[in-house]
């Protein structure tokens, strides 16, 4: 093993093209930047082509333990220039460590756990990547069993979605892309109750007593459930307004919402 | 009336440099940008200098009405090329539609309602301003009492907090640059009780029972709260976590946290 190989020209090309959602879709690889989502990347179950690492880092302790891990677990180390770094990095002040991963592809049987209790949440529309990332994050701390996006969502393997799961990706069974109203007739199918929040007149998320399986939908802030999705929906729930503003950010609806419902399943 | 005077020179010069916080503070101005937060702005309690407007979207419909209830509040209006406009702007996208305004100012007495509840929500080292701006949005959904932030959180004229307010600012109490334990210490001597937010340990936020009068103290991610306000709490509240992540975002932890709290409070 050298730690000293440059990274090889036509690589760093692949790797820039990264950058853009169809080269992520078709080389099923993305980009996962900074030393704690790398550290988190090679402990989970999600495949490391490669760790790429700037001259400057190279040698300092932390950053060399992160290269001998990713070598005993068969991924690729290469150093760059932090000037080749800068045009892979998707911040504004690169940290210096990348990997090339691989994730791991779920499907809705790993999502609808058969006998127990399910709590799922979906995303309708939600294409900002900041909300996305804080809702994976919750989803993690909440520990649900899964979240849908669907189509017109921002996809999980944005770099912004990366960073601000902060390594909830590596933990979340996230599926995107998806068809909402075929999946949450599956779901519907598999004994789930379809909640979506509306901004009032539903049931109050204080007081809202969820069955064992339950699905969350999400929609936009500025456009809601779309209406395909709406005709599917069991139940409302609403977060009680005392003030003025017109709505709350959806991520802080999703965290209200499963503090409440979480802490009442079975 | 005139809709069609051009910003002077001297002016521009003047309102670019509220891009920075020492110069919003020496001026007491700061600019509301978009047509929603102008809107919101012409219909608060703050002091509105000027209006002022790309020539792209001045003779449209919505945009002349805001311009005619400007004048009508006593504001000036100046009109403005779309390059000027840009280099007022702080977003990449300039809306077209600036407003340099006042904002009211609070002291601790307008927040210290001495009779009834009172909830208050108090930032300790919060430096990101989207996080900021969303507490605001929630603090004005929750209708909490007032919002303190500490000399080390960003401040709330701030262009970014404003716009991620969505209008909590001409709303919600606000009152920067706090010295966080002399105010605490104020709030407690008039019957206040100060909660903090813990990862782990403190009441359960689901079954925490709030007394009337209610500050809550919420710290930066990386940091949490400084020693000398930990000094001060009186009891810490914490969110359960049920799965692998290690902290939720500040704006969600507070909206969690108010959701739980205003809905038990008298």
């Amino acid at each position: 093993m050298t730690l000293t190989d440059r990274l090889p020209a036509a690589r760093l090309r692949r790797y820039r093209q990264l950058a853009q959602k169809k080269f992520r879709r078709s080389a099923r690889l993305c980009l996962v930047e900074g030393l704690r989502l790398v550290r988190e990347a090679l402990g989970s179950d999600w495949t490391i082509e490669a760790v790429l690492v700037s001259e400057a880092l190279l040698g300092k302790g932390t950053a060399d333990d992160l290269l001998r891990l990713a070598s005993s677990r068969g991924a690729a180390v290469y150093r760059m220039t932090e000037r080749e770094m800068d045009e892979l990095s998707d911040t504004v002040t690169a940290q210096g460590i990348l990997a090339v991963a691989s994730w791991r592809e779920y499907s809705l049987h790993d999502i609808l756990n058969p006998e127990g209790p399910m709590l799922v949440v979906a995303l309708d529309g939600v294409g900002d990547p900041g909300n996305v990332g804080t809702i994976v994050r919750i989803c993690d701390w909440f520990r649900a069993d899964g979240l849908l996006l669907d189509s017109s969502s921002v996809e999980v393997h944005n770099p912004k979605v990366l960073r601000g799961s902060m390594g909830g990706v590596f933990r979340v069974p996230v599926i995107g892309g998806v068809d909402l109203p075929a999946v949450l007739g599956e779901m519907k199918a598999a004994g789930a109750t379809v909640f979506s929040t509306v901004p009032e007149g539903g049931e109050s998320v204080e007081s809202v007593e969820p069955p064992a399986r339950s699905v969350i939908v999400l929609g936009s802030e500025a456009h809601g459930v779309s209406p395909e999705v709406v005709a599917l929906v069991d139940r409302t729930v609403s977060i009680p307004r005392y003030g003025g503003a017109e709505s709350l950010n959806v991520a802080v609806a999703c965290g209200i919402v499963l503090a409440a419902i979480r802490a009442k399943l079975p």
